[in-house]
C-alpha cells in the first residue's frame, strides 16, 4: 500500500494519476496548511521542506520530489508503459523533458505563486513574479517547439511526461490564453485528460480545463 | 563519441566526471559567453535555453539538464555502478536525491549567482540573492540530515548523487564555512574528490577545495 501526501492542485496530481494508471492500491492524505501557509509539524518529519507531494512506499520509506516519484513508479510498473525502458532510444528524451519540466517550469510556477519566498524584501515580490512569468513563457516555448506536431512529448508514445506537462499547463495564470498561444500543447492536453485515470484525478482536484 | 558542451565551474562538471568514470570517448566544447552573458547564437540551436551542459549522444540527438544526463549515463553504463539498478531498493532514494539536488540546491545556486534573472527590477537583485542564500542553507540542512553518518548519500554505495552533491558543494559562496557547518558533507566531499576520475575533472575546472 502506498500513502500519498498531497493537496488540491499541487504536484500530487501527477503522482495520483500514475497510481491510478498502475491500479496499485494507495491512500491519500491531505496536507492542510495553517493561515501562515505552514504544513503541520508532523508533516515536516515526513518531508522536512514541507512540500507536497511525498510518497510513503510499501517498505515504509518515503520519497519526495514529484518528478523522482513519477519516474520511479513508471519504471516500477513497466506494464503501464508510462516510461520507456532503460535500453529504449527514447530514454534520453524521456529523462530530459521530465527534469526540464521539474527544474524549470515547475520552479517558475513556485516563483509565480509564492514570490514572497524568493525575496528578502516583500515589496520586491511583484518583480519576482513578473520575471517568473517571463521565464516560464520562454520555457513553455522551448517545450512547445520540441513537441512540434508530435502526438506526445516522445513522439507517438504516451508517457508520464505528458501527464506532467498537462498538470503544469493547468497552473498557467491564464490557461485559455496559454492554450491559444500553444495549440499543440492544448491538443496534447486534451489527449492526456481523455484518459480515464487522469480524468478521475483531474475531477478530484476540480480542474476546470 | 559523445560531445559535451560545457563551461568552467558549471553543471558540466558532473557530466565530465561521469564520462571519465565510464571511460567512454568524448570531446569537450567550451561554450563561451559574450559580455552580456549570452552564449553564441549557434549554441541556442543545441539548447534553446542557452544553459550548459548539453550532451550530444552518439546517435546525434541532444540531451540537456545535468541531472537527466547524469542519470542516463549512469544507467547506460551499469558496470560503473554509478546508479542502483531499477529493481534495487536504493532506486527510490537515488532518484529522490538526484532530483532534490537539481530542483532545489542547483536552482538556488542560479538565483545566488544570477539574481538579476529572477526579478523584473534590478534593484531587487540583492533581495533575491539573500532569499536564495537562506533557502539553500535550509536545503543543505535537509540533505546533511539525511546523509547523517553515512559514508555516501545512499549509505555504503557510491553513486553519481555523491558527485552531484560534491559539485554543488564547491559552489557555496564560502566553501570552508560550509564544510565547517556540515562536517559530514565535507567528509563525503573528500571521498568523492579522492576518486581519480573526479580529481581529473576538478583539476580541469581549477576547483581549489
Amino acid at each position: 500500500m502506498y500513502t500519498l501526501y498531497g493537496r488540491e492542485n499541487t504536484g500530487s496530481m501527477v503522482i495520483e494519476a500514475v497510481l491510478e494508471e498502475t491500479a496499485a492500491p494507495y491512500k491519500l492524505i491531505d496536507v492542510t496548511r495553517d493561515s501562515a501557509g505552514r504544513p503541520p509539524e508532523d508533516y515536516l518529519r515526513i518531508n522536512p521542506l514541507g512540500q507536497v507531494p511525498a510518497l510513503r512506499l510499501p517498505d515504509g520509506s518515503t520519497m519526495t520530489e514529484s518528478a523522482a516519484i513519477a519516474i520511479y513508479l513508471s519504471d516500477k510498473y513497466p506494464e503501464t508503459q508510462l516510461s520507456p525502458p532503460l535500453a529504449s532510444p527514447l530514454r534520453p528524451t524521456f529523462l530530459r523533458w521530465m527534469i526540464f519540466l521539474a527544474a524549470n517550469v515547475y520552479t517558475s510556477d513556485l516563483r509565480i505563486y509564492y514570490p514572497g519566498r524568493y525575496t528578502a524584501s516583500l515589496d520586491a515580490a511583484d518583480s519576482v513574479k513578473a520575471a517568473a512569468v517571463r521565464a516560464m513563457a520562454g520555457e513553455w516555448e522551448v517545450y512547445a517547439n520540441a513537441l512540434s506536431t508530435n502526438t506526445y512529448t516522445l513522439g507517438d508514445t504516451f508517457t508520464v511526461v505528458d501527464i506532467y506537462a498537462a498538470m503544469l499547463a493547468t497552473w498557467n495564470l491564464d490557461v485559455p490564453a496559454f492554450f491559444i498561444k500553444h495549440p499543440n500543447v492544448h491538443a496534447l492536453y486534451e489527449r492526456v485528460v481523455a484518459r480515464p485515470a487522469v480524468a478521475r484525478v483531474w475531477k478530484r482536484h476540480r480542474v476546470q480545463f
